[in-house]
């Protein structure tokens, strides 16, 4: 069983107390030694605590949900009733109230049982794939901590705290890899679904066209688990009994050029276990991929929207966001509406395409993301900067353009650098692809607890 | 009965073929006398007539569709398969080739045995409420015919094939009023539907935001009887025995500024005669339709979107595109992506606020034009053809803006110039609306035949 169907067991049979799980949790986030104060914008112990405490009174008398017991931390751009949402901005903090009500997903966490731990950091205005907040710190990436590589964004915190075991889950959004990029690169599951699966109400939006809420946990067990709660499914998932048979499409265009070796090797160790395991697996080139790109058609889309929504806060003489994050809200100020509309259709047809293209596959298969996580140091001039979120951005954002899901697995060596292996299906195929993505967990992951 | 409802009875009983049904068509059509030269573009006699025997061969023999022996003309933007189209414009037609398959509203017409008499003419790309066409002509308004005032637009031809009895109905588009204002300049009805009522499919568009197919023709029951062909709607209509009752809200903001004289006197008369007959009218303010106009919406999204469409055409150094027209679309090259989402934002509170101001009435009522028809001499200068033609699209444009259904019912005394009572709902309310406009028909007319 997961971690977090063992987390709700114990709690639901009494084998461990939700005070207990919240104290460890509260003693991981706080510790001045972790990345905790980076990881989190802020905690809220007491009430952390007045929810534990409430569970176990309740534990006997009242209907528990599916995600009793269970710690989640919330990225700082879904609403909390009572508190501020920040977005990793100190001015979007300075200008907003504490929100009303919870947003939709919170509201659903809530209800399930789940202990809110605290909201995570990103990078502000969840715009980059790199993860460096210079407002609030920038948590290291859990490979080689030491070394202080990047978490990848725009989920960072919610990555670092599934990572050093704060929580069992992360709700992150991603509008162009800001789930699938700090999976991969920390060595988690992260499951970015279909833009319409999960509610965007009560969300600060980047995107609106683009976003789209989604988890990030240690296993596709944990993740099938908050998929239940968050889309609001009563009836089961599909269950795939074995991957023989299955029909893989590897995507060659533009997903593999300039692969650095550690991925590539993983990738290619990876099509071969598939292969073996008994996958059909066909190299395919997509139309849908290429024109998607060749239209520019999702870094056009965020930046006129992005624009649209925080143009007036970039357009301050003395403002205090994040320069780089400024810069590319700021490309959207000249888009014309003529340009936008172009990039409107043309996803509308790429998005058909790549349903006809994905009509004979179970699945695509591709890298997550080309690179390994560099160090922050690394990235210290702009235009290292952009060239890495670049390329971070490139495989994911694309499947954001045509309205895809997609999960990224962990498919590296225990104690070598994180990498990511990319399923993916066309738009609505949440079930079946997360049914695939548990099937082909345990060929692709090399940590023995998760192997074949 | 109705005109159609006959029609389809003398043909269905024998009384009258589709022979003769068409050979009186095409005498008016092709009278060189009359305004057919300039209210078609073209016309296929022998296609006409080809239909026509096939009815009738098939008459006893066939189940015959819900128009069998009715004609209809067809605007100039809908494709029709195996002919060019022009939407009124030379550049478009000298780059276009025959339509390889009909537009669905067209089949729709087809399949339910009505006779295409021809393609009207109609505002180059259907962009003016005026209804002047330097390229093919403008047909003169049916009101003094010697006066040569102008017919309204963007659908001049289909309104003038209905009011010259050269068809039984005419298929149009309404944008910011095209079917509606030529509708209450000739005298006839005219029916705007909720944008997504009436497949667009096979249409050239102008603002696929605003865009709705629609119908001229002469009394309520022609427009319902061809609604459900065009909506492919299989159960009965709702029926509204009586006004008495009925809750209407008469506009007070903006759709009363500037009335003409004559306009104002036929609004007045009319929202006596409902009161007197039962109905109850209040005097309502509605916040969403200042929202609509104060952020200038419907000129704003319609610009943007025409420029995505024709930029390329008018952008050309010596295009013969209408000046006035290019001049129009042109404003839609420098909206920028931000100004558009701005509006398409706005558009989405307005017709949530449009809804909620509308729950408690059975329809909004307000003139639907405040001008009676001017001379096509007096609109030669620009200045004043974009005035009167701003005016013209005021009113009507504003409910394509907040997404609402709408039927212009004429309400002038015969021989007087034509007026026309708009009665709009909010979004999907149609079948309501066509039910108390039915209601409201007899109260409102004054031509005899059609009064109470």
């Amino acid at each position: 069983m997961d971690r977090i169907g063992i987390a709700v067991q114990r709690f639901l049979t009494g084998g461990r107390s939700a005070q207990e799980v919240v104290e460890e949790s509260l003693q991981k986030i706080l510790d001045p030694q972790g990345e905790g104060p980076r990881a989190f914008i802020s905690s809220n112990s007491e009430a952390s605590r007045l929810t534990a405490r409430w569970l176990d009174a309740c534990r006997e008398s009242l209907p528990m949900g599916a995600l009793a017991g269970v710690t989640v931390s919330i990225k700082d751009l879904f609403d909390v009733a009572g508190e501020k949402t920040t977005a990793g901005s100190v001015e979007i903090a300075a200008r907003s109230a504490p929100a009303v009500k919870d947003s939709v997903l919170v509201a659903r966490l809530r209800a399930a049982g789940a202990i809110l731990m605290g909201r995570t950091n990103m990078t502000e205005c969840a715009y980059s794939g790199i993860g460096i907040n210079p407002h609030y710190g920038t948590p290291s990436n859990a490979f080689e901590r030491s070394a202080q590589r990047i978490p990848g964004g725009s989920t960072s915190g919610g990555a670092i705290s599934v990572a050093d075991g704060m929580v069992h889950a992360a709700l992150g959004s991603d509008t162009g890899g800001s789930i699938r990029i700090p999976a991969a690169l920390n060595g988690l599951v992260g499951y970015k679904p279909t833009a319409d699966r999960y509610s965007l109400q009560g969300v600060l939006a980047l995107s609106r066209s683009l976003d789209s809420a989604g988890v990030i946990s240690q296993s596709m067990d944990c993740i099938r688990h908050v998929d239940r709660v968050l889309a609001s499914v009563s009836t089961p998932h599909p269950e795939i009994s074995s991957i023989n048979g299955l029909r893989l499409g590897v995507l060659t265009n533009l997903v593999c050029d300039g692969l650095d070796q550690h991925v590539a090797e993983n990738y290619a160790r990876s099509l071969s276990a598939l292969s073996a395991a008994g996958a059909v697996l066909t190299d395919l080139h997509s139309q849908a991929v290429q024109d998607a790109v060749g239209c520019e058609g999702q870094p056009t889309m965020v930046s006129s929207e992005a624009f649209s929504e925080f143009g007036l806060l970039v357009s301050q003489p003395q403002h205090r966001m994040d320069v780089r994050v400024a810069a590319r809200i700021g490309r959207g100020r000249d888009v014309t509406a003529t340009k936008l509309i172009q990039v409107q259709r043309i996803r509308a047809s790429c998005r058909s395409q790549f349903l006809r293209e994905s009509a004979m596959l179970d699945a695509w298969v591709m890298p997550t993301v080309p690179l390994v996580a560099p160090r922050i140091a690394d990235l210290a001039s702009d235009d290292e900067f952009f060239r890495v979120n670049a390329l971070m951005l490139r495989n994911p954002g694309t499947f954001n353009f045509l309205d895809g899901c997609a999960v990224s697995i962990p498919n590296h060596d225990p104690g070598s650098a994180p990498t990511g292996f990319m399923i993916v299906g066309p738009a609505g195929n949440d079930e079946k692809l997360l049914a695939i993505a548990q099937a082909l967990e345990p060929v692709l992951r090399r940590d023995a607890s998760l192997r074949a």
